[in-house]
């Protein structure tokens, strides 16, 4: 427990009414979506960069373990208060969108500003913030920028580390940073927006973002494919995006997705279909969406597609959208606890992963419906444990699990392309990293957080 | 100097046709493009990434300064053995592009891959590599990344830290690590890659690069735009980038630079006129190209454009282009020295900052041509000194230097878009960063390369 007198001294920069030690507050910020709970000490809420900073200079100085926290939605722990300390909650008083900046077109917001506002505020004035990551109605951008979130436009607009111009940063001395410029090139110095980014609170806490943004396209088109079987399914995605056309979206659903969701939703959904591939188009005109439309439609063919649908206008869209939409909540048909990992492959290995996944679940008699974001190579794995509360259920779960991860390193891949690693997986980092670069990270972390103060023991560091 | 038992360790490892001592060497590997010249002991040419790992174990066991270099093309110093010791080149035996992996769309090359080689081997098979600095000719992918080279399409297409995907290094201990994948998606763990790109090779010995490749577009058109003034020239490029466009580049020249090209080559260019634009769009359909080029002519006009014109065929888009292709090496008309910058603002602070040039133009009555990359806000801005070997007059040019990047920095802008700091603009990082920015940058340091040994004393550290 934190000392009485700390309390006070912490009063005495943010004042009484934003830190609390109560079981309100400390049970309310001591949970993330992993469901996992570790209670903190207290709960801080700073009202600006002033008060980051001299929270940490006296945290440091007293060698308190501080944890920031945006919305805490992330699915890998990364903002939980796993050793203890204080929650440093910045959702509160730092969410504002500070300025919008047409003539350059940059927005800068403070890292409480959560995703969608943000988007909704750009898209206004014409501009657009790509990185829609599947929280994005209740996910901040810190959070996003921590993790360096993702989201199903990632396969052509990239991830949120393509949109990050600078940072303002408080490094755990307290010290005030800068890294970056609202310019589109910048060389001086070191790259430490670069090395903030995805670094999940450990190294610095972000007070400041000024993201990139790009123009509105005029329009959109959606387009859904039918396959017979998911290896089929998982060529056309390659071929596809290898084909000359970059669709902003290229996301599948396997026979056990669709299945879920029609069983949930009634939709006359093809249910002995192998996979359903849901794709959209955006340009600003009609012939540049028909011919990324014309692409597809022919590597779709190429690869078995049993039938394609264009949607007409935005309500039909919507309709060929739903499956995918709908799935993650569906899976629940499969049993009550859901091991859900975004591993993520070269898209080429696509076939080969789901059918080394597909191997894996009879090995185990387990049931794991995938789904996601292939047109990056990104899959969403649920190895689906019918009885979470039996301890012999979920350790099979988990062994399933920890197979995948191995067949994704093997294959090129990575352990997490959206989710990050916080606690969740920080036992498979050596799985994915030699020695070398597990030491190196440490070294990293000990340069910017000599005592430790910042987010500890996250990330297997 | 180097003693002669190190030399003997190290012909142990490359062999005695790999390392040189001898002046023809010496002198060869002892300047970049700034035109300094230091003189290493020895140069060293490793034959893959176990030799460079087996070298730096070497000389970090026995202190000695290693210099990674490319082709020696660098503006600021940044491959110049400063401090002495060794230079390992790595254009000789490490210039292999290694695969082009058409299913992914990625390029895997060794650092001494020349940048127009590769963009030729990729466009061979329907793919493209859009960084392009106007070194294409002879600098390397290696030199690119550690520099985090820019170029005329970074409006659009962004600059080479855009493309990395994941790299193979070598850290100053002999340890060798990967970073990052050939995914879209990877946050497992810190983004090392982000760190190494732009650090100049003062962190690690890149010895491999993966690259992102996308389709390459159909076709391409070309305009140039007169202005009466660089004011309004400059109004037309941020309102232009703004205004729902985004040209593949959007490149300008001063009154001084067309005169300057005008003089040399008598190509009829508009003598009297303030400020040329020339814009290249590229896209899949005729369609595509015509939207773009309307809002461009469009904004142009509003902002007082005198003459529009569209190139329509390569040869006359190739005319348009001569202008800018011509004017740095003739701007030799103004003094046989040349101290140029690579200033970047954000693109709505041009008409300011050309302004303000101007006004140090006029202080220092000197002649300070302006050309380069408007689209992303970067001036290449030209202090001409008439004679170089004068040191009054250099003296001079370099005050006039001092305050033009004061100027950029109190705009929000950086002292370097494309070159880097290396030596040539190390004095002056005090004025773009904090003494806790520059301590940080020296922490980091000191956690890759705790003996100082891989190129030292540069970017101000």
């Amino acid at each position: 427990m934190i000392a009485q007198n700390h309390i006070e001294a912490l009063e005495q920069i943010v004042g009484k009414e934003n830190i609390f030690c109560d079981k309100a507050h400390t049970i309310a910020y001591s949970y993330d979506a992993t469901r996992t709970r570790y209670e903190p000490d207290a709960v801080i809420f700073p009202r600006h960069e002033e008060d980051i900073s001299r929270i940490l200079t006296y945290c440091n100085e007293h060698r308190i373990i501080i944890t920031p926290r945006g919305a805490g939605s992330g699915f890998t722990g990364g903002a939980l208060p796993a050793s203890g300390g204080i929650i440093l909650a910045l959702e509160k008083h730092m969410s504002q969108i500070l300025e919008i900046d047409m003539e350059n077109m940059v927005a800068v917001v403070q890292p409480g500003v959560i995703n969608m506002d943000l988007q909704r505020a750009v898209e206004a004035v014409g501009l657009f913030y790509p990185p829609d990551p599947a929280s994005e109605q209740y996910s901040t951008i810190g959070g996003n920028v921590s993790e360096n979130a993702g989201g199903m436009r990632a396969a052509k607009y990239g991830i949120t580390k393509d949109y990050v111009m600078a940072l303002r940063a408080v490094l755990p001395s307290g010290e005030i940073i800068r890294a970056g410029k609202r310019t589109i090139k910048d060389v001086a110095g070191y790259n430490i927006a670069g090395i903030l980014i995805a670094s999940e609170g450990t190294l610095a806490v972000i007070s400041e973002i000024t993201l990139k943004l790009i123009s509105k396209p005029k329009m959109k088109k959606t387009a859904m494919g039918i396959f017979p079987s998911v290896n089929q399914a998982m060529e056309a995605v390659y071929k596809t995006m290898a084909g000359g056309v970059t669709p902003v979206a290229m996301e599948f659903l396997d026979k056990l997705s669709i299945q879920a969701v029609e069983s949930k939703f009634n939709k006359g959904l093809p249910k002995e279909a192998g996979a359903i591939l849901v794709t959209d188009v955006d340009g600003n005109s009609l012939d540049e969406l028909d011919i990324q439309l014309d692409i597809i439609q022919t590597k779709f063919n190429e690869n078995g597609c049993s039938e394609f649908k264009i949607a007409q206008d935005e309500q039909e869209g919507a309709a060929l959208w739903f499956a995918r939409r709908n799935v993650s909540p569906s899976l629940v048909v499969y049993g009550n606890k859901k091991l859900n990992e975004d591993i993520t492959v070269p898209r080429s290995k696509l076939p080969e992963l789901l059918e080394a996944i597909d191997g894996v679940a009879r090995k185990y008699d387990l049931v794991i419906p995938c789904f996601g974001h292939t047109g990056d190579g990104n899959v969403h794995t649920n190895v689906m444990v019918k009885d979470g509360n039996d301890p012999k259920q979920l350790e099979i779960g988990h062994k399933a699990i920890e197979e995948i991860f191995q067949i994704t390193v093997d294959m090129g891949g990575t352990l997490s392309g959206e989710h990050g690693i916080g606690l969740a997986k920080a036992p498979f980092m050596s799985m994915a990293f030699t020695p070398s670069e597990l030491e190196l990270f440490k070294v990293i972390k000990k340069a910017f957080d000599p005592n430790n103060i910042l987010n500890p023991n996250k990330m297997g560091l």
